[in-house]
């Protein structure tokens, strides 16, 4: 078994065919499959069968691959840099998390070329879409990429993703993999054409921190309107809550997790300030299954049941974004009552905790089968509803189970 | 015709029946409803038919009259205190926004004896229900009341209202009515039971409210977590924030209009930060009518177009919440261009504004007719759109119209 050689791989239940590249570690076998990816494979775990010896050369295999690794430095860790986009310009676009169509080590230094001396890079593209037309489909792509790079030996991952929609994918990021590397989505509020884009130092910040001690799935964006610093958010605790300030994004309910002091001179420091899961903790895991149908309703003075029940039909699971501590029009119980799907009520109010137990017609929603959704995010307990429902037994105990830092403690009685 | 006397009293196209009650002042007539409402109508607008003579015990009547008025004085503002709920407490109630079911100044002054040497009280029942089952009827049954409250002298009214829904109600009035005097919302987040209620304090700071300079639809509520200081929020820019803490209100995109520092001494003071309409500047005028089949669809990835389609069937109007700028799946747009009905676009990042103009997809949104909702709250957008549908030629028009502060004046370029 040679570089060069056309193998199929089998490890666990999947099975790999394609072209053995050489490997950086003794570790893993890298092998470039027929759609063009490169895939990396525990050695260990692995069984080779080589189909055919010698059939490409592993030189010219080796350029066209799309983790190609310039000037490689042992010294330094590296870096999967993963695109959810990619026409629109050379750098890091706003809607689309693009950073160049042909996407490779190279390509990423030459639009962003401070990132250069930080890391060994690995580029990959899994989607070329706009962010609002991302969907449980590309994030089941986008998980088995970022697994993939992992297993391949990336010491951390970096996903450039259009701002609409980030919070969403990275939510569903952190219920679909167990990681024991940072996972970063970053992405850009202005385009890089612009005098004020953002785009620069949330690349360089965003590598910080897959290069940090925190393996979690974060949101790294710009903290404040100067150029000093990014913010670190958990994944299932973000939001977009702005339409165009470069630091739009907030943790709701808490502070971020940790922040990048950003110098244009290249020193730059990450820092925690909250409790988080650290590197090398957790098994590398994917758990890709969704169950796709499920949908967000949010209620308001006046609407129907008519919505409710279009957005139930043929539905998996329905997420509300009630008032308050989690009510709707008092009509909207019986309807709820006879629907047959987890109903998970979460608050339009978007800080603090759902309490369905202090008035009469909030337990009379628990008494129709709603889930309280805790504190949770309603997108993110949408996000999680449709993980729990095709990886869990019962998806009420796992919608009420905090999985990835999604549901808070307390700090407080609400009372 | 003289008080006691059953009347019949025509003004503009509205006619009221029922007992003709002594006024405080020459220029209108109080008539006590059928319904047990109080009327004030303005006398010179006004034409009366007496149908009966002297029918009730004035006195009687009188002392049953919801609008009855102790120990007047004549060196203090009247002050209409109008509760859309009524069973629960003899306090305000979180839910409901009651102050008891018998409603009078006597009752007032038991439940929050703060209040008394204030301002002199008229006391009314608009509604007995729960916030959350709030509709576009009793927003019309609420806007009649206070107009007549207005029209019958009150220097201010205050409105006590469950906390899940007040922000569309307080916009709902904003658009329903041009007011001289300042209308003040106000409830407590904690029932009066509880020794951290917001009750007394939220009470009095409303009072104080009603009777300063700023004839606008207001929310009086907390501001932080202490008990000394009240914000004055914008009805058409409040929004709840939190599911439970006392001060979950905000003002979405600016600072309050205002503040009321508390003293339990009574010495209370109003300050207002930012410009706004004055007492007086605009003349009294009510306008009811309300397109109330008008629905908000929030969009979130995954989610599929039949939920759109079904809101949009029947319905008058439609709110987008999209992402970001203004953005939904692409395969939307098409469906938005076959409704013939107004579709305006909001974002669900609540804060900064829509611009549908920078991108190809938003583009194919204004060609498909969306208008786009400025940097309006989605909650607001649905309620103006009900108004802007019944009371103009063009809703589009309308829609971007500032008209209740509702949109704020571009700050900054948004690039």
């Amino acid at each position: 078994m040679n570089a060069g050689d056309r193998v199929r791989v089998d490890r666990a239940d999947q099975r790999y065919e394609g072209v053995l590249l050489p490997s950086s570690t003794p570790d893993h076998l890298v092998v470039k499959l027929d759609g063009g990816y490169n895939v990396g494979i525990d050695r260990d775990a692995a069984s080779v069968d080589v189909l055919e010896s010698d059939v490409y050369d592993v030189e010219s295999a080796q350029d066209e691959a799309s983790s190609s690794e310039i000037e490689f430095d042992d010294d330094l860790p590296t870096v999967s840099l993963i695109s959810t986009g990619g026409t629109i310009a050379s750098t890091v676009d706003y809607r689309t998390g693009a950073v160049t169509a042909q996407f490779d080590a190279e390509d990423v230094l030459r639009a962003v070329p401070d990132l250069a001396g930080m890391a060994n890079y690995r580029g990959r593209v899994v989607a070329n879409i706009l962010s609002e037309n991302m969907t449980p489909a590309v994030w089941q792509d986008l998980a088995r990429a970022i697994h993939d790079e992992i297993e391949a030996g990336a010491d951390g991952v970096v996903v450039m993703h259009g701002t609409d929609t980030m919070q969403f994918s990275a939510s569903a990021m952190a219920f679909m993999l167990d990681t024991p590397v940072p996972i970063v989505f970053t992405g850009s509020q202005r385009s890089a054409d612009r005098p004020s884009s953002d785009n620069v130092m949330n690349a360089v910040s965003a590598v910080e921190a897959a290069t940090s001690d925190c393996a979690e799935v974060l949101v790294c964006m710009h903290e404040n309107e100067s150029d000093d610093r990014c913010a670190l958010h958990r994944g299932t605790r973000v939001r977009k809550n702005h339409t165009s300030r470069r630091d739009a994004f907030e943790t709701v309910g808490a502070k971020p997790l940790g922040v990048v002091d950003y110098d244009t001179d290249g020193d730059n420091a990450v820092s925690f300030r909250r409790e988080h899961v650290p590197r090398g903790e957790r098994e590398l895991a994917l758990h890709e299954d969704l169950a796709t149908d499920v949908e967000l309703v949010k209620f308001t003075p006046g609407m129907t049941t008519d919505v409710l029940e279009a957005a139930a039909e043929g539905a998996d699971g329905l997420v509300i974004e009630g008032t308050g501590l989690g009510h709707v029009n008092t009509d909207w119980i019986s309807v709820i009552d006879d629907l047959d799907i987890p109903v998970v009520m979460t608050s339009q109010c978007l800080e603090g905790r759902v309490c369905d137990r202090v008035y009469d017609t909030g337990r009379d929603l628990l008494d129709a089968g709603v889930i309280e959704g805790e504190d949770m995010l309603p997108g993110t307990a949408k996000v999680k509803l449709m993980w729990a429902l095709a990886n869990s037994e019962d998806a009420a105990d796992t919608m009420a189970e905090p999985l990835a830092g999604e549901i808070q403690q307390r700090s407080t009685p609400w009372l």
